[in-house]
């Protein structure tokens, strides 16, 4: 493509990340002006109502309600699907494959249950499709393991990856509010969304989870398979037991190969004061990423709002526009329509070490049949923190326990044998300890 | 290039880093068998002596100590230079993009103090340069700047790129030791060199500021026109006095968008403890960026050693095999063989806060003068740390001040006045605040 020629675009979808984004293409066009060699040009915004678009004072010619007269338009090169969901957004994305555009989403949802298909429809109708925007907003991650991090077996990857989450999740531990509490303020405040259950439930979490791991490993990953477990079950004392024993709470997006197969889990589990995730606070996201050349890198920004998804819409866009994309697109190997299946772990299988909290009479011996039951499932204990009774201890008092690594299998059984005993009152609390992957320099 | 073709390299510098990336093409080529369409082959590890490549177990085969076999090989598509300096390796560099190959460089210093000339070169031989290793090691921080962030306008990025220096400096921060100290204990662990100058005075952090500033604002940057300052006169009592307010020195790489022009500098600065950049410890890099759409993004690892920066250079070298570097080095308008010059501030037109500690005589009236001084220049108070006089101060209390933004220049001036007072003892202290850059989502 000769630099008089322009790169036209479509942009399906004018909510809060394509109206940012046309708003980049256009307001911001002086930013992008001579920044690569093919001028990108919008050429039209598809939705079905426009009163969004008009607040943000776009273009009215721009404005199109009819998505063949996009595909029709044969200076359009590419067509980003915004609308979300898996119905209309993946009946307008085939469209746009098969009318030989190429498409930039960020459809995570889609990507994590159907990506794989749609890469394979791509590659037939020789276009591609980029997802920076699928996953962790503005941070480029997408480019970090399909670019910079090449030339690593990549063995672990541990995600912050929902904003939502992670503001309750710091208000939880900073402010000691209680979930209920800081969900209510979160929504008040536009962090979280009337019905926020797609996000507290980590279902968000697993979509991206999906997506990142597929290209971690170069396997095409079962996102049915995935174990998710939300925050909506959190106890505030769990969350601060865990600070004084030095660990900090995060729901995690976790990817990691075990010697029999990848775990891939999402759930909130306690992680190291010292690690820098542990740091990562607020709407911000993070990814760790552990390569065996590389050993630890990490990956931090804004992983949600207009602004910072758009600019990940606007880097594919322009890689698009140069060629680029196109390219890794063909050339690497890494994509799940090109692999093999992942082989995903049970939960039972994980290994991990665990934070346990078992609330139980203040009668002597109940810890000897506690650790006796952990010592029969090959379980070791690393810490105990049993507090002084005080006078609301009458319907038990906490016991916490760590763990070394176990295998989940058995602390789950373990955890029923110790539920099962009569000195023991409720249902006991299983959180996992996610420790520093052990990098191999 | 089909998938039946070879892609042919060669190492020339078989020193840590060129025998780690050695070994990366070689004893894991399982690792990246199959990544992308051409197969990767290590065809030449050129050097004088081979006693390191001989101690890796390196296939004798390899070893080529006449540069001109390599540049006459057909079969040879990358050179990878890994010599360092700037004399035989620019020369090895030239020649070899004179011979029509891509090259593949670590060296900063180059690249610095010639790396527009070279991209040109380059550019008039069909052939790229591609230099990921050059700044901080095995984080892919070149490609966020030239990929995930083009859509953006950058307005700062601020950089710990030099591992030496910041285990040195978290030394002396958590274990309160003094800078000679740490140096020489950094020395036996391998973790600085016999002689540090390069790393402690602050050069090698701006040569990678020059790389990275010249990206992110797409200019050609002068080098020689970077002020710089080391960690090696830092004092102890600055970093213990910078805790008490809030702060954690670190040896910045800085470059910003002033209203006048871009401010690029290299010193020890304090930054809040709540920024992640306080959070980088040890030897480790980490690199944040400004957007006006991404915000704040980070990218955080390991800046140095041998498998990181082999990480790094096989990542380019697989890049150019799928030619998708390539493509960002023609299409892309970043690169400053292509780019106006930057128009670099002076360090007097420096915009920040400042920490300044003058050692004065404990007497009525002193703080008075100092205040009407800095009143005078234009310079604002924002807080004052005076502690009791004890035995110890017949050589005057020391006064800890930290301003509101000011223009150095005027810091500067007001500096040299007060130290000219008489109840003013020794040289004042001055080092800039780094404040969080504000988002504009």
């Amino acid at each position: 493509m000769s630099e008089s020629v322009q790169f036209g675009v479509a942009i399906v979808g004018c909510g809060t990340v394509g109206g940012a984004a046309a708003q980049l293409l256009t307001r911001d066009r002086e930013v992008l002006a001579g920044r690569c060699a093919p001028a990108v040009v919008l050429r039209y915004v598809v939705d079905v109502n426009f009163d969004h678009a008009r607040s943000l004072g776009l273009d009215e010619a721009l404005f199109c309600t009819d998505i063949q007269k996009v595909l029709d338009d044969k200076d359009v090169h590419v067509v980003v699907e915004l609308i979300g969901g898996q119905t209309i957004a993946r009946d307008v994305m085939e469209k746009a494959l098969r009318a030989g555009k190429h498409v930039v989403t960020a459809n995570k949802a889609l990507l994590a249950h159907a990506g794989a298909e749609l890469y394979a429809l791509a590659r037939r109708q020789n276009v591609s499709i980029a997802f920076e925007a699928s996953c962790a907003g503005g941070i480029p991650i997408i480019r970090a393991l399909t670019g910079g991090l090449i030339a690593n077996r990549l063995d672990a990857l541990y995600g912050i990856v929902n904003g939502t989450c992670n503001f309750i999740l710091t208000e939880m531990t900073t402010a000691g509010r209680s979930y209920a509490d800081v969900l209510a303020e979160a929504q008040k405040a536009g962090l979280a969304e009337a019905d926020p259950t797609l996000d507290v439930s980590g279902e968000d979490s697993a979509h991206k989870l999906a997506i990142l791991a597929s290209l971690a490993f170069g396997r095409k990953i079962d996102y049915d398979a995935i174990p998710v477990e939300g925050i909506d079950t959190l106890e505030l004392c769990d969350v601060a037991f865990g600070q004084q024993l030095g660990y900090v709470v995060k729901l995690l997006a976790i990817a990691s190969r075990q010697d029999d197969g990848l775990s891939l889990r999402v759930r909130p589990a306690f992680i190291s004061k010292e690690h820098p995730l542990a740091w990562v606070s607020g709407p911000f996201n993070a990814v760790s990423v552990y390569g065996h050349a590389t050993g630890h890198t990490m990956y931090y920004g804004r992983g949600a709002g207009g602004k910072p998804t758009a600019s990940a819409v606007a880097a594919d866009i322009l890689s698009l526009a140069m060629g680029a994309w196109q390219n890794q697109f063909a050339q690497l190997k890494l994509w799940p329509d090109l692999s093999e299946k992942a082989e995903q772990l049970p939960i039972e299988a994980v290994q991990s070490r665990y934070y346990l909290r078992i609330t139980c009479q203040d009668a002597p011996g109940v810890f000897g049949q506690i650790a006796a039951i952990l010592g029969k499932h090959e379980i070791s204990i690393t810490s105990v923190l049993q507090q002084e009774p005080h006078s609301a201890s009458a319907g038990g008092v906490p016991v916490i326990i760590t763990t070394h690594h176990a295998r989940e299998g058995n602390v789950r059984n373990a955890v029923a044998e110790i539920d099962a005993l009569n000195v023991v009152k409720g249902k006991s609390v299983c959180i996992g300890i996610v420790e520093e992957y052990p990098e191999e320099l």
